[in-house]
């Protein structure tokens, strides 16, 4: 197989020491990572060299939560509650949603996170063959579920359950084991008690994890605790949702009792800040669940609510945000924020082993930073600057599974004009059919 | 003088209406606007043409609150709180500041306004010739002033503000009416009142503006109750500050009696989200000021506590943080936050007539987005995409005064890779010698 070394950068590993490496380099073996340190002499016993010029090397960035054939939606509707958002305008528009529509939604959304450093992501939706033959094709890593909304007949419903259990069957660990997946309820307030139960049983059997949105809005809240006389935690954890491999995304109005459940049971959070802001949800208390150890990883959610899926607007947000918040500006530390968009993110899906860090042995995700422009000067802290300094637009250089995806900017797996062209049409096709 | 048309472009005016012109093109003559609207057929009437292949065109963005020499501090001290960060950290660097340090600092940070499309900004520090030079040199607008902190002999004071007074005398309206002045007692905390009431007779005689820090924290407005019964604003307003033309910086911390002084004497504030949040200092009142009449625009403060200079990041986090706070989606909507960097940023500095918008009659200060990149897609809403998905990195071209001073992302006027080389130099030279 082939060996290649990137040599001369600024190694950000997200190991458990949180170890930074000047004049660093990285070994790669077909798609494994074989050395990580400083740049050694031994250059030669490589079959390619990359100089990396002082830029930054960083594991691929995870993101824990989205919905990526949703793309096609950006801009279509801002400012909104969030009942008329989701009722006059996002659900009409999914409603006329075809394969095609989701194929090229997904594909935007696929170029514009290899674009900006993401190398994993977390995707429920429907439509999912087509997420999953995108994933396949862009080289990307992709965590993915067909999410069930229990809505209709009970006919419907079991339709729905079969091709979400089919989709995860099917698809886990295919695409060179870049593809996983979940079973995934919606959430507690569009899915009765009773579906979420065979959904969870069915994930025991298929031994695949559980995704759901959970305690999003204020409201939601209230309305469960009405109807089931519980927090949507408590709901989930009696109904056994946490006694197998859970990530929930939100937990934003969670209570003390509430968060040690999800301690306890060591349910994975994906916070999606930017979009609860956006959205008007609130704001979750992220660092009452770190404090509690609860492994808490970013999602941007969709592209309607975010608006992008650069995934360091979330890293600076949650860097700087809980800390305005709590009026304490030493909460949620740079490397903190980090590493729940690495190696939390990598947890958060069970891929640890695989992913989220760079060691010798893990899969060769990593991102390259161009740290030759104003935002990465004077060169003093490297961290400090990809969180508070950074963005996604900064990222050269995409590897996955020791496979370079995006080269210079540039994909090397999409025809990015092509899709840019495809999802303006597809998009125009929603709106114009109104 | 020579006519110029840039055509085929997406204008964003910030106008009245906030006209939003498709197909639209904006034309030039020397320094100023000779058009604007639709792209009209007599483009040979101009003796330069240029395509803008459906590129978002829109008034030069406005900083109005920062410290550019402070960029040599970028990274230095994160994660601290303010009084650690302050007494431990920054005032030590900066003691050692001198006139070198402060140009190439300025320079590090003019690059990267430029870079990211902002064309005017406040500046408030000492060594205020090396940031004026850099100013006429870079071809960027500046309203400057020289803050002095009131601390030390009265020999000292007297000296300090002799000095700003003459900075603020000779550099107003220089560098092609680029420039101009201000007068800025550094804070309510750091000058007494009887120094303060000195610089606001010089303003007068001057015929400058006064600009200061407000009400940042909680800890000072407690201060200043103590210490002269009356929060900051009240003081300020007993003082006869806002008698004067007055741009504050924060007003993080302000009641409703506060808010209605400041509407009242028409107060400019200027919003520094991200570094208060940063500084773990809160969330200002921003929608309660701007339903009030207040004008709000919207500051970095200085890369120490920021870190980058990239006002599309303000623009963002403006437009989602209240919401987030305000549990409610439609607090300050997109259109509001982008004229919170234009046209309210060029009313905070009594520019309006100059800056701000694009209207005929105004100086050519402008930017160029290239909306070509999968943020900018599908193409339905140029504003929404530009404060939601956007980012100072997509900005490609900017004209200040009709001159182009950056051309598909390189600058014009500088030497970029000097700026870094000398910055990074500089700011080592301050560490070494701790
Ligand atoms: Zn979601
Ligand atoms: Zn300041």
């Amino acid at each position: 197989m082939a060996r290649k070394i990137l040599y001369n950068g600024i190694i950000i590993t997200s190991n458990s020491n949180d170890e930074v490496i000047s004049n660093g380099a990285i070994g790669i073996e077909g798609e494994k990572i074989i050395y990580v340190g400083i740049t050694h002499d031994d250059l030669t016993t490589y079959d390619e060299n990359v100089d990396l010029k002082g830029n930054i090397l960083l594991p691929g960035l995870v993101n824990t939560h989205g919905h990526t054939p949703m793309s096609l939606l950006r801009g279509y509707a801002d400012d909104l509650h969030l009942q008329t958002w989701l009722e006059d305008k996002i659900w009409p528009l999914e409603a006329k949603y075809t394969p095609e529509h989701a194929r090229w939604g997904t594909k935007l959304s696929i170029l514009e996170m290899i674009r900006t450093g993401t190398t994993t992501f977390v995707d429920m939706y429907d439509n999912m063959d087509e997420v999953a033959r995108a994933v396949e094709e862009a080289g990307i890593r992709g965590v993915l579920c067909r999410g069930v909304i229990g809505f209709g007949s009970e006919e419907l419903r079991q339709n729905k359950l079969k091709e979400a259990a089919a989709f995860a069957d099917i698809w886990n660990n295919r695409a060179n084991g870049r593809i996983t997946t979940m079973l995934s309820p919606h959430s507690p307030y569009t899915c009765s008690p009773e579906y979420i139960s065979q959904i969870i049983e069915k994930s025991a059997e298929l031994n695949v994890p559980l995704h759901t949105h959970m305690s999003e809005t204020r409201f939601e809240v209230e309305k469960n605790i009405e109807e089931y006389g519980a927090t949507p935690v408590r709901h989930l954890d009696k109904l056994g949702f946490f006694d197998r491999p859970a990530l929930v995304a939100h937990a934003v109005h969670v209570n003390d009792e509430d968060i040690d459940i999800l301690a306890e049971k060591s349910v994975k959070v994906s916070h999606n800040i930017v979009s609860n802001l956006k959205l008007g949800s609130g704001i979750a208390p992220v660092a009452k669940m770190l404090a509690k150890g609860v492994t808490v990883s970013l999602g941007t959610d969709s592209v309607a609510s975010n608006n992008n899926l650069d995934l360091f607007e979330e890293i600076k947000a949650v860097a700087t945000i809980h800390k305005g918040v709590a009026q304490d500006a030493t909460v949620i530390t740079a490397v903190e924020a980090l590493r729940m968009a690495t190696i939390n993110g990598a947890e958060s899906l069970w891929l640890e082993n695989r992913i989220g860090s760079l060691e010798v042995g893990k899969d060769a995700d990593f991102i390259v930073v161009d740290a030759n422009q104003s935002f990465f000067y004077p060169k003093n802290n490297p961290v400090s600057h990809l969180v508070y300094s950074g963005s996604g637009r900064d990222v050269k250089d995409v590897y996955v599974q020791g496979k370079q995806i995006l080269a210079n900017g540039q994909s090397t797996t999409m025809d990015e004009e092509k899709v840019l062209f495809e999802a303006n049409r597809m998009s125009k096709l929603l709106n114009d059919e109104q």
